[in-house]
């Protein structure tokens, strides 16, 4: 039964917030985030602006939508299903937040289509959305042609209060202004609340000013809650706006529509209640049974239906088009955006013999990345500010700056939580990029949380982390890793490499493209300093995670089990065991992620269960080594904070030497 | 010999200069950040504004001092050693970087008396400044009279262009312009340089105009290299406005006085190199060698020596009337700032017998909290925006706030990241408060850094992380903590403590008061949900980290051994495996930290080296379980990513149930 005096957005919009409000109530439980004040803008955008095909949710060329404040992600839900996904029925609804359902706690790309980014830890989706735009920018310069518009898209972003506290986005959103990401469009829901109650006890800044110090477009609704012209009129000036990248703040009140939690903190972190829902519906004039939707609601929206073929019929002209104008382009863009590798591309990958040059495996990864530039155009990234040290500079490209979008070099600037984000945005564009960032290993702490959300929202990125243990020497501890292997190995889902040498980098770069084109992402921990190349290390072996690579005849009385720059100090302590008549085996274990990977029996040969005298050696923290030393084994290892020093000395100092190893090992054999 | 053109003020600034660069090119590796554009300012505030003593670096009343562009550390050991402190000699100098020395890579507050805080990972020393200038408020707010002013001083920080692209500090920034911390005044050294290049690639918002946006008060010093005057009106400036922070742009040449090398990043990150050392000594009419200093410089900044002398005289008869006419508030303030506790402090905490209802740990924590709270006023802090899903608030006391500073909950706002760096200022304050900061357990990640800081740099706060396992429930995985537990036990000299019950809450307290009065800190993992009371809890339990609550007779056919929520799991499997006969040992394992400090005899008689059949039962990662469970043991865990469910629903599904502890335990025992 519509009531009359409802105009169709009404019924639209409040279909929105009763769907949320109903699931939440179904629910009752934990921190819903009602999406009734942003419900008006969230409308407006998809019905008038956002271009998408609901039976199609991966076509190329849709407009991206991040609801980076996750927490309402009950919208998201409601407008895929009124739109007409079939990733959202009216049953998925019904289970939001239940087991096995399609309608999580937050929006989860990799549970329900539609979805295009893993968002709830605030600031994350604001700064994907700059990833998300970068990709865009970058795809739509390199094969774009005057006469044939291939990529062209929008990304629009929901935030909020939480969203613009946290630094993150405020590190991806100063560097968006930067690259004048004119395609990048933020509504800003500015509803004064957070959980703590008025934002007022603790966000008192002027936003709109800071973006405007970024260099963004900024633009205000003032009644965001009823204004559906102005909401649509900013949006509409916002997209002409293309060298900048623009926010719109959009002034609404949380819980929109409730007689008695509008406006407070208590509609932000729990249900209504039902009675309150049943005020609310009066309220709103809203007659509807829970989950009963108003006819000429979903009949409007299913319109999407119809828009999104249109859009993509169009599309698939112009692609005919341009497959007929430019075959060698179009091959490149099919190729790379069906998310397949060149064939043989990973011939390039060099290996070495003892013979060839100790070199850092920083340096070595450098050569990886501009041995693969040419091979994999799609290999696109960059550092937060230490180019240099990391030594991630791609020689045949330029740099990504503002109209040099076709660059690939990426500079990131000294904001690494930002650059995390980015890079995992550029992932999850869908467009087969290969996205990689790179600092200090130490400095994955200020990124964590992206790093833990490329491994949960399979975001194939890739992590080069360099200066990966003491041996970074003088900088001291604040510089050193010491847990950090150890907390980025106990992440779910990513894979952590530290090579042994030149031939051990390019097994781990063979892993890291193959996995980022799988959709996972893998962190790569490389040295400061030289280190020699070695007998026996091998590219399958990296595959295998940990290997023999120097054996004796018969059961082993030892195992030393070495990881990157440590292994050629057990190569060194095994050589001076076997000419004491030990029988000694070497592995190199540059992933236990990989090795667990493996099968029984092949763990087992690698490290056979009767051989229970085994020492690790690692410039690094023992935790978690006991898994494969057992109790009866050793490890060469540092559990304190380092030093400033040279890092040889710090290495030395800290028992990181062929004499201590040696020490270690006889004490073991007793 | 000095040259006669030079003034006194330019002999002190080259003074500085060259000690850092004849300490560099000595040194000759790493990153060192010559300090050559901001010795003016530098110079200009200790000269003029800094009130210290360099005799007695822990002066309480001193101004702090911060240097958060860390990387220039060579500028504060300059100053330290120029204006007389005994802890930087200028053979300490001359070992800039060198093992064992006092003068390391970074600022450590821990290595060099003089240093306040440890810097170096950009953004973290603006945001302790931050929390330095909070604690000086709350104690001029609690302790001040209108005849005696006990407490006002200044904190001053430089920061560069890599800590403002750092999103601490904005964070950070943006809740101290909405405090209106008025006695908190950054230099910001704009140089225009980072390790990448020209600031030009990365970094080209409106720094001033960002400030302005957070309610600061914004000036500009357009010579920041010849201009002393203009920086000296700055300062002035800066402290007449009482109800804002200031910030103060100093416009400077990075490297100025090198010919070759000024205004470029070569000189950000490496040593000028012999020749060019040459030439700028020519261009800076620098005639002295290596490591000699004018006589005049040295004793005008020596003059901080008598100066100093009376700043504490001053002081100390303000505290003699004080104490004489405010004995009660003076005995207080004695007590804090010694960092002793009151006696019998502890007898507040509750223990709890199994007949008391069961709470989550969260709720026993903030009853803790609250019993707390009268006893030790010196406990302040509070949460990222979660206040009342960590329950961290002290119902004694209102909300610290611009002009309400007496007050000791602290709303951060959602900044986890700026929260854990404020709470590192306040502990390293060295006036005996016991800062906290709360948020979600996952959310340490946003935080990562500053927890590792805390336990570096030997500042004692507490960690409050709720909702410490997959049991958090609908929010899913996002939310979820799985890895973080090992990632944070990784972290050396932290003590991460997840308590069982309502007893173990209290011993967790008991350990994290304490450890903070000793200046290290301490995580808490609490629960979401509801723990019953466990019969053989205790606080001396907690207190050795890991110990027997249920045992048998005779040696066990099998140890349990469970961790907070789990703990209740194991002792119901106990009874089920007791009442089929078999032998069985629970241990309540509430920190591995504490546990593994323990001496070896007392681990032996809690985990016997002969019971081989050790299960743990942990909703968590398996990482780093090995070394307790031994290569024969078993784990209950989850190494993947959680589920968004009701939390009940997600701990059963992943095998966090009575039942599959008994299927475990009964494989295990064959």
């Amino acid at each position: 039964m519509v009531v009359a005096t409802q105009s169709l957005e009404k019924l639209c919009i409040n279909s929105i917030r009763f769907l949320a409000i109903d699931a939440v109530e179904k629910a009752k439980s934990g921190h819903p985030g009602l999406p009734m004040g942003a419900a008006p803008m969230a409308f407006v955008l998809w019905d008038q602006f956002l271009r998408f095909n609901p039976k199609n949710p991966k076509w190329f060329n849709r407009d991206r939508f991040v609801l980076s404040a996750g927490h309402g992600c009950m919208l998201h839900y409601a407008l895929l299903h009124l739109t007409g996904y079939d990733s959202v029925s009216i049953e998925d609804i019904k289970q939001f937040r239940q087991w096995g359902s399609h309608t999580p706690g937050h929006p989860e790309n990799f549970e329900t289509d539609g979805i295009e980014v893993t968002t709830g830890p605030l600031g994350q989706g604001i700064a994907n959305g700059v990833g998300l735009a970068l990709a865009e920018a970058h795809l739509a310069a390199k094969f774009n042609k005057p006469d044939c518009t291939l990529v062209d898209h929008y990304t629009y972003v929901i935030l909020g209060d939480g969203c613009n506290m946290e630094g993150v986005s405020g590190e991806a959103a100063s560097i968006a202004g930067h690259w004048g990401l004119g395609k990048l469009i933020a509504l800003y829901d500015d509803n004064h609340i957070s959980i703590d109650g008025s934002t007022d006890v603790a966000f008192t800044e002027d936003v709109s000013q800071r973006f405007e110090s970024y260099g963004w477009h900024v633009l205000h609704v003032e009644d965001g809650n009823d204004d559906l012209g102005a909401i649509a009129s900013a949006i509409a000036e916002a997209k002409k706006v293309t060298d900048k990248p623009s926010m719109i703040k959009v002034t609404t009140t949380i819980g929109y529509g409730s007689p008695n939690k509008a406006n407070t903190a208590g509609v932000h972190g729990a249900a209504l209640g039902a009675d309150e829902v049943k005020l609310t519906r009066e309220n709103l004039d809203w007659n509807y049974d829970p989950f009963v939707l108003p006819e000429d609601a979903v009949s409007h929206l299913h319109k999407a239906i119809e828009r999104g073929a249109g859009y993509e019929a169009e599309w698939n002209a112009t692609w005919a088009q341009y497959k007929s104008k430019y075959p060698t382009e179009a091959a490149e863009f099919e190729r790379i955006t069906s998310g397949k590798l060149p064939d043989g591309w990973h011939s390039v990958l060099p290996t070495y013999t003892p013979e060839d040059a100790a070199l850092p495996s920083r340096k070595h990864s450098e050569k990886c990345l501009n041995l693969l530039a040419p091979v994999l155009p799609e290999l696109i990234g960059g550092s937060a500010d230490l180019t240099h040290s990391n030594l991630t500079e791609l020689k045949i490209s330029g740099d990504f700056q503002k109209g040099q979008y076709e660059n690939r070099n990426v500079h990131f600037g000294v904001r690494e939580h930002a650059m995390g984000a980015i890079c995992n945005g550029m992932a999850l564009h869908g467009s087969g990029l290969i996205p990689y960032g790179a600092t200090f290993l130490i400095f994955s702490d200020y990124m964590r949380a992206p790093i833990r959300l490329s491994a949960l929202s399979l975001a194939g990125a890739v992590w080069v982390m360099t200066h990966d243990s003491i041996g970074q020497g003088e900088d001291g501890p604040t510089h050193q890793p010491i847990e950090t292997l150890a907390s980025l190995r106990a992440i779910p889902n990513l894979t952590v490499i530290r090579p042994a040498d030149g031939t051990e980098t390019s097994g781990a770069y063979k892993v890291a493209v193959e996995f980022s084109k799988q959709h996972n992402p893998t962190l790569l921990a490389l040295s400061r300093q030289n280190l020699p190349n070695l007998a026996g290390t091998s590219i399958e072996g990296v595959e295998k995670g940990g290997y023999v690579i120097n054996d004796c005849d018969g059961t082993p009385d030892i195992i030393l089990i070495g990881t990157g720059s440590e292994v050629s100090l057990c190569v060194k302590a095994a050589e001076a065991l076997t000419a004491e008549g030990k029988k000694v085996r070497v592995v190199s274990m540059p992933s236990t992620d990989l090795f667990d990977a493996q099968d029984a029996a092949y763990r087992e040969s690698v490290l056979p269960k009767a051989v229970t005298k085994r020492l690790s050696v690692e410039a690094a923290s023992s935790f978690g080594w006991h898994k494969y030393v057992g109790t009866e084994g050793d490890t060469v290892s540092i559990d304190r904070f380092g030093a400033s020093a040279p890092g040889g000395v710090v290495l030395e100092k800290f028992g990181f030497s062929v004499e201590n190893v040696l020490a270690k090992a006889k004490a073991l054999l007793g």
